[in-house]
C-alpha cells in the first residue's frame, strides 16, 4: 500500500552527495527536484534557484499559481520515465525538515480533545471553557525543537509537584505522553500544504507548570512532524463539509468555501520488549481530521485577525484529535484516563504513559473512489537522557 | 547625557548604500563594522564574512573568545580617530532588527508585576499562584512580529467579551497596553546581551483567550525591541547580588556566580496632543532590573532544563518589571490599576489605556561611580488599522 501516487507528489527534503536537495515522493523512490531544475526540467515554470533551496521556503513564498504550474509539470515528467538520475531510493533516503519554520502555533481544535481534559483536570466543571466554541484556542510552540521523522526524542527533565508532596521535584518526566496532530504550512497568502505533527508533552511537568501562562516546557523538548508535504491541491478530493458550528462563529471567522478534510489517522506503538520479540506495533487509536470542530481555514484566520504577520513557512498544528469513542483518542492521558486504565500490550505489558524505548508512529491517509494517498510516517522512539549523554545516534531507521 | 560611551560599544544594524550593515553605536555615531571588515581592521580577530553579515547571528554562533576579542580591538581601534568613512551619523541611520530572531520567550519574572495582576484578576485568592517561586513562569511569544524601535504599532483587532454581554464582540481592542520588559539575546552556550524589549498588549482579548492556553492574539501583534544589543560585558560593573529567594530554588536553578544587573527603566508617554502643542513626553513609570525576582541565567537554566536547544539569537524577555511602589509599575493595567485610577496628562488628558497617536519610549540606562552607559530607546505610536490600509509608512522618526 503506497502513500505516494501520482495524485499525491508530496514535497520533502534528502540528503544527496553530502548536500540537502529538495525531493517529491513518487511511488517507493524520490524524484529530486535539484537534478531536475538542474536539468532545466522546470523552465517556464518555476525559477530553477527555488528548486535548489535546501528547504521550501522560497517556493512557499511563490504562492498558488506556482505551486499549480509546478504540479502539472510534475504530473507529465512523471507519466513518462524520466532518466534514473534524476530518482533515489525513499527507503535509503535520509530526510531533513523541508521548511525553516519560522512560527510554530499550537491550537486546541478538536472538541473531543478539550472536553476530555476537561474532564480529566476540572471534573466538577463543564468540560469547554466558555471561549472554546468563539474561537479557535491556541498558543505558540518553540520551533526550534521542532525535529523530522525518525528523530530520538529523549525524556525531558522538568519541574513536578506531585500531589502527596509539599514542593516540587526535578528529573525525568514519569508522564511522557504524545499528541495525534495535523499541521499546515503557511505559503504566500494561502496554506501550501500538511504534515503529521505529534506534539510530545510531558503531562507532570505540564500540571505543574501551565497556570496562568499555558505550556511551556512540558512541550518544548521536541514536536516531531512528518517528513512530506502533502499540498492542498492534492487533498481536493478529499474535501468535505466543516462540521456544523453553534453558536454561529463571528464574521471574520466565517470563510466562503470552507472544508474540512476527511484524513484517516492512526497511532501505533511498539515497546522495546516487542520489538526485541520481532512482535510488530499495535494500533492504539484511530481517529480522523474531520473530527475537527475549527477548520485549517478559521485557524489561520484568527490567526491573522490581530494582524500579526504570517510568514511563508511557519506552522499551525491542529491540537489533539479525538473522536468520540474512547478507542479514537489522540493522546494517552484521553486513552488511559490518566494512567486509571492502562493499555494491555502484547505480551502482558501495560502502559499508562510512555516507557523508554516505546517507539510511536502516526499515519495519515486519504482513501476515495479507489484513489489513496498518505503522509507517510511521523515517528519517534524514546530514550533516557543518559543514553544520549553516552553518544548514541540521534536517528533511529 | 549619551548612552554609547567607549565602555558600552552596544551592536546594532542599519541601513547603508541600499545594503544593511552591522555596526557599533561610539557617542552620537555608528561605527561602521562592515566596512571596518572590509578595511581588514579585525584580522586576526573575527572572520570578517562574520561582520559583514545584515545579523549579528554569525557573531553570536562564535561565542565568548571572540566576542572578547572583538571588544579589546573595537576599544583600541576607537580610542583612535578612525578615518571618516567608517562612520555614519547614528541619528540619520536608519535602524534595522539586529538578529534573526529564531524563538522568542516571554517570561514573568517580576514578583510585584505577578502579584499585582493576580489581585486584579483574581481578587479572593493568594496574588502568587503556587508554582511562582520554584520556577520562572514563561511561555512562547511570536518571533515574527518582533520590530525594532519607532515602528509603528497597529491596534490590533480581536474578540473580547465585555463582562455584561452573553456573546463576544470581534474589533480593535478597547485596552491596549504597554510592557516594560529587558530581554536578553542568547549566543553559542551564554548569553550576549541585553535589549529593552516593549510586549504590547491588548488586555481585553488577553482575558477572554487566555484559559487555558496562555496568551495568543493578545500579544502577537507586535513586540518592539530597542536597536542596540548591550553586551554582558559592557554590562559587568553593574551586576548586583541577586535578591534573597525563599523558598531557596531547586539544584538546577542555583547559578554559580549568579548576578542581577542595576539597569534603571523608565517609561515615557506623548499623547497626539501633547505632540502638536509641543508638550515633551512625560514619565509615567520608573523601575529597575533588579526587581526581577529570578536572574537571567536562572530563566536560561530553566528554558534548557528540559532538554530544549537554544539557538543563537533566541530572545528571552523578562515580563514585565513593576516595583513595589505605584509609581515604579512597569504597564497601564497596574498605573491605572485596570483603568480604575487614569492617568493624568499634562493638558487634562486622562489614560487609562492606550489612545491612537499615544506614543510611548521605554528607556534603560547604568549609572555608576561617574561612568554611564544606557540602551538607546525602544519607540512605538499606536496607529488605528484604517490609517495603516490608507497607505501611511510604518516607520515614524
Amino acid at each position: 500500500m503506497n502513500d505516494f501516487p501520482i495524485e499525491n507528489l508530496p514535497y520533502g527534503a534528502f540528503e544527496r552527495d553530502g548536500d540537502v536537495h529538495l525531493g517529491v515522493a513518487i511511488g517507493e523512490r524520490i524524484f529530486d527536484l535539484h537534478a531536475a531544475a538542474r536539468a532545466r526540467l522546470f523552465d517556464g515554470v518555476c525559477d530553477p534557484g527555488v528548486l535548489q533551496a535546501s528547504v521550501l521556503n522560497p517556493l512557499l513564498e511563490k504562492g498558488r499559481e506556482v505551486w499549480h504550474g509546478l504540479r502539472s509539470r510534475l504530473q507529465a515528467l512523471l507519466s513518462d520515465e524520466q532518466e534514473a538520475g534524476l530518482y533515489v531510493d525513499g527507503g535509503d533516503a535520509s530526510m531533513r525538515l523541508p521548511v525553516a519554520i519560522g512560527d510554530y502555533v499550537d491550537f486546541y481544535s478538536s472538541e473531543n480533545h478539550a472536553a476530555n481534559l476537561g474532564r480529566i483536570f476540572r471534573p466538577n466543571s463543564e468540560p469547554l471553557l466558555p471561549n472554546w466554541k468563539w474561537m479557535p484556542i491556541g498558543y505558540h510552540g518553540r520551533s526550534g525543537t521542532i525535529v523530522i521523522d525518525g528523530t530520538r526524542v529523549v525524556r525531558p527533565n522538568g519541574q513536578r509537584k506531585p500531589s502527596e508532596a509539599s514542593t516540587p521535584v526535578f528529573g525525568p518526566s514519569t508522564m511522557l505522553d504524545i499528541e495525534l496532530e495535523i499541521g499546515f504550512i503557511t505559503g504566500a497568502q494561502s496554506i501550501f500544504g500538511l504534515v503529521l505533527v505529534n506534539d510530545w508533552s510531558a503531562r507532570d511537568i505540564q500540571a505543574w507548570e501551565y497556570q496562568p501562562l499555558g505550556p511551556f516546557l512540558s512541550k518544548s523538548f521536541a514536536t516531531t512532524i512528518s517528513p512530506w508535504v502533502v499540498t492542498m491541491e492534492a487533498l481536493q478530493p478529499f474535501r468535505i463539509a466543516p462540521s456544523q458550528q453553534a453558536p454561529s462563529p463571528l464574521d471574520y471567522l466565517r470563510i466562503p468555501d470552507d472544508a474540512s478534510y476527511d484524513i484517516k489517522l492512526s497511532v501505533e506503538l511498539q515497546s522495546a520488549r516487542m520489538r526485541e520479540r520481532g512482535v510488530a506495533p499495535v494500533t492504539i487509536s484511530r481517529t480522523n481530521a474531520r473530527e475537527l470542530y475549527w477548520t485549517f481555514e478559521q485557524q489561520l484566520a484568527h490567526a491573522r485577525s490581530n494582524g500579526a504577520t504570517i510568514r511563508p513557512g511557519d506552522l499551525f498544528a491542529s491540537g489533539t484529535i479525538s473522536g468520540s469513542d474512547p478507542s479514537s483518542y489522540g493522546s494517552l492521558i484521553e486513552l488511559t484516563w490518566r494512567g486509571t486504565k492502562p493499555l494491555a500490550l502484547p505480551g502482558g505489558e501495560r502502559r499508562e504513559f510512555l516507557e523508554d524505548g516505546d517507539e510511536v508512529t502516526l499515519r495519515g491517509w486519504c482513501e476515495r473512489d479507489g484513489l489513496r494517498l498518505g503522509f507517510g510516517s511521523c515517528r519517534g522512539r524514546i530514550v533516557p537522557r543518559d543514553q544520549v549523554a553516552a553518544g548514541t545516534s540521534s536517528h533511529d531507521r
